[in-house]
């Protein structure tokens, strides 16, 4: 795996949007963001998730002329449509307007539907985060997990991130409402290694370790069985209910076409904060844990920047064949 | 055990209040939510917790003469100090104040600090929803969790509601980050049962379905075990970062007094809501499951409501001592 500069990255990444004609500085946020998440060791979110981008604009399924507008303000909550322009873009810009609609009214969210994939979730998180603002977002997607005790996906794996300011790193919890994401899975399928724990029914309903059985059963195990299940169903239908768009059963299954997402921002008062932080932090690693949830991806994400960030063979010999 | 008739239970509880100094309306709402929780299958936080804060209010960890009182208003989101005045009361005042301030703004925030205890978390979203609004609440709690892969509790298990409005049954998913509730593994404990899945590790450190055994060790499991150890820490340093009040490391482990919480409200425009949850419900039970997270208890406080509410012996026998 070439090990690549970031600014490489993300220049190389910017250059292909604009020869795909997407538009500034839609062209450059999503470049950064990319070139962040691989930064942050995902690069299921970030690289790797481009050509799909690319994919999805070519077939029409994402418009990269189009731009979110907002449809109804409540004062305080705004509902957007999300026209279907390229999904970071607009979670990028529903983070910012949360975080304003929170700067004057100490809460702020944007719902926003008709959206489509944002790549990495927690991106949105540190972004608030970093500008000293709690964030709660998540999204729904297309039927891709099966209730606990069902063999058919009714459900999304939905997403969700709670961010909180934290100096240096931000706390960043971002977990997908399967017990493991399926970039997660691809990847213990490619190396072949078993998941360190039971992921979902293999094509018998047996429960498994194995990933590859797991991707080919779709039958993909919810966070806590029953919690999970009841967490997804729940965040999709105020998702939808919210932006006035589409829940799990009406996204298109094309290329996660119209899905509803929710950001809501928080004022936090700074010095308090920083007290909570270092207090709760300083409990959970004197009981043995090393880090807090956002450390290890503040940790990849600064030795990457220094040191140049690992990127597939494959996938950056595609995106040079379109710079 | 005896089965009571609901109207029995909530004068009875409403007449020990009052004997024990309780004012009003703090002693009607208290002995109403006891009653619902019960006749609603969660006797844990109902009927059976009704003791425990008879305790704590004659030990001082509760003072029932005390009321919440807003300490900072920044628009949309209230800073409320809880003053110790009685968990449920201050939890119910806070949802029907962030559901006041999501009519004025579309959202509405108020997060609490120095409250305590507050039942059956899943109460106040069935409250919010019931008038026709989306509620987002959650608590922090003491160190009774360790994180994934320790074997010292550091983490509370922090339950969170998402509730959405729902005909006749609202939307309410309530989940504590263990992957069993002290509740309920002591109902397993009490009647010797293994426990469904994997709740924790014995003393040993062995992954356990023993109930007993993981009592003793006090190691349950975070729900999705890296993913709950996550969204548990997350939710700590966010509500006690937004209050101004305790994180979990802090929270006096004597009748968890001092705890944070908070209370997100939304509109839901009820047409578009309704509709949401007829497609979404639709979907998951065409793949065979036959409730939403919400109707089971929503039947149970229906039938019970009915035909009575079953209550332990020994506690009922406690209460009318009281009476």
């Amino acid at each position: 795996m070439p090990v690549l500069d970031y600014e490489t990255i993300r220049e190389t990444l910017h250059g292909v949007l604009c020869k795909f004609g997407f538009r500034e500085p839609d062209a450059g946020w999503i470049a950064t963001l990319c070139a962040d998440n691989s930064c942050a060791g995902v690069a299921s979110h970030g690289v790797h998730w481009f050509p799909g981008l690319i994919g999805r604009t070519e077939r029409g399924q994402v418009d990269k002329d189009a731009e979110a507008v907002c449809e109804a303000s409540l004062g305080a909550l705004e509902r957007w449509d999300g026209r279907h322009a390229p999904g970071p873009v607009t979670a990028r810009r529903a983070t910012d307007r949360a975080i304003e609609l929170a700067g004057a009214s100490g809460v702020g969210a944007v719902a926003v539907r008709n959206t489509n994939h944002w790549a990495r979730p927690g991106w949105y998180g540190a972004h608030a985060a970093g500008k000293g603002f709690g964030l709660i977002c998540w999204t729904n997607t297309v039927p891709n997990m099966p209730a606990e005790g069902s063999a058919v996906p009714s459900l999304g794996n939905n997403p969700i991130v709670i961010a909180v300011p934290g100096n240096p790193a931000p706390v960043v919890t971002d977990i997908a409402m399967s017990q493991f994401s399926y970039g997660r899975l691809n990847e213990y399928a490619a190396r072949g290694e078993p998941l360190p724990v039971v992921g979902g029914c293999d094509i018998e309903g047996n429960p498994s370790r194995d990933a590859a059985a797991i991707l080919k059963s779709g039958r993909l195990l919810p966070v806590g069985y029953w919690k999970g299940t009841a967490l997804s169903f729940a965040l999709d239908v105020l998702a939808a209910s919210l932006s006035g768009g589409a829940c799990t059963a009406e996204v298109s299954a094309r290329g996660e076409k119209g899905v509803s997402q929710v950001f809501v921002a928080f004022v936090i008062e700074s010095d308090h904060g920083a007290h909570v932080l270092s207090t709760a932090s300083g409990l959970v690693k004197a009981a043995g844990n090393s880090r807090y949830p956002g450390e290890g991806s503040y940790a990849t994400y600064m030795d990457r920047r220094r040191n140049g960030v690992p990127v597939d063979d494959e996938v950056w010999e595609r995106i040079l064949g379109w710079a």
